[in-house]
């Protein structure tokens, strides 16, 4: 529990809804495997076709995902109506994205009226540990939708 | 021209065979549009499977795009035998990624032994004009590669 | 130049008033050497107390220009009756802070109504020669003031 | 207990020594007030010459113990004879600095060889309560020292 009350009653079709318009989600095959007032985690497996040169996962993919997830946790707690846009984000790449599938925790910091600050984590699931391979600090934005 | 001299003189194939290698420079169909030392533009076409929930790209594919541009940027002016990892970035998204093709410069700012500092744009090319739509710091590391 | 047209036609005095009551630049010494639209430079001398351990100005300090100079050359912009705060910044310190005088070059990169982005550059003023120390990127938002 | 063993077994006297030497946190009149293996927490109280325009703590002081923690957390857990350098480092600033003291909670994320990644948060101490009034994400470097 994350202690958060939405203030959308129907927040969880709002998250599903938006997030299925997202189709570079699915060209990735990402997945939401949790989804709570201000908490979303994003899940995908490692394919051949989102590396970088040492056939670990790309940044850009890397971010994709922290970035989806901390939206919408975000999301979550806005108002009926509103929309989120990232504004801006930090990441600092902590290790290779090495392993078969990976996870994106994003979990709202500080939920504001105009801007919300998260904080998204992502996980190499490996022999049944979570490695942390990225950390990242966000702002997203509530925008009339 | 950059002003910066590559200690590695056969740096442009250096360059071009990593980006080769990165599988999800393929996938999302970016090339190579400038390679100096110092400074790497590549560019890409919008497609509808790169996007957010409005139709924009992804910022996921903005960051990538301008972290593999900043990434060969700082690669050029390595050492023969060296590698490059991306240590961290900060992304200030401007405007909605909104256009028919985007180009992301990477252009060094500081060269270092270890760390080499970038900054990198991203412009949507709209009618002939160049609309900054995303803005960022980078950290570079040379590895032994 | 810098291209920008302010909506205060007195924005001077706002900046001018606004930085007056900043204690901490009275108390580390800093004074405005430029104030154009969606531009201010804040100018500092070295002092002994405001080092970290090897003698270079603390980044405390040198971020303390840098964000005061960005957030009135966003403040510049505004509107008559608003005011500005600072909701996050990134600070890539490139160079040691050594020398005997710093600028922060604060500049409007992407005003907005609710939000403007901004860069600021901190220089070592060294024997007529300007050395990059610090490049920062920020974001600013207009509240009631 | 962090569970971090440090390398140098004199840690707190090489933490003690290099702070003493910061003329600058003698000067804002923080101190240490935590100093475990890859954690440490600087405390310091409100004083009015350390202000921005509406009172509240400057955000340059706010980032000036949070990365003097951050700093000092990484340098506990290096070899003898290594000092540490912040190469960057990203704030968001969640709430306004407002309070009678504050204290700046600087941890490692991520130790390395070359780069230690740190998390820092600073917090208003308020009627008993600890308010979290800036998060930051940084990156410290090892060098000879």
């Amino acid at each position: 529990m994350t202690g958060f009350i939405p203030r959308n009653p129907d927040f969880e079709n709002r998250v599903r809804d938006s997030f299925g318009a997202q189709t570079f989600m699915c060209a990735i095959g990402a997945t939401i495997t949790k989804l709570e007032p201000g908490a979303v985690d994003l899940t995908m497996d490692k394919r051949v076709d989102l590396c970088q040169q040492h056939g670990f996962i790309h940044a850009g993919v890397t971010t994709a995902i922290l970035d989806s997830a901390a939206g919408y946790a975000a999301l979550s707690l806005f108002n009926p109506g509103e929309d989120v846009l990232t504004t801006e984000f930090k990441v600092n790449l902590l290790r290779p994205a090495e392993g078969p599938r990976f996870v994106a925790r994003g979990r709202v910091l500080k939920p504001g009226k105009t801007l919300t600050v998260c904080r998204s984590d992502v996980f190499a699931l490996r022999d049944g540990e979570d490695v942390l391979v990225a950390t990242a600090l966000l702002s997203m934005i509530a925008v009339a939708g």
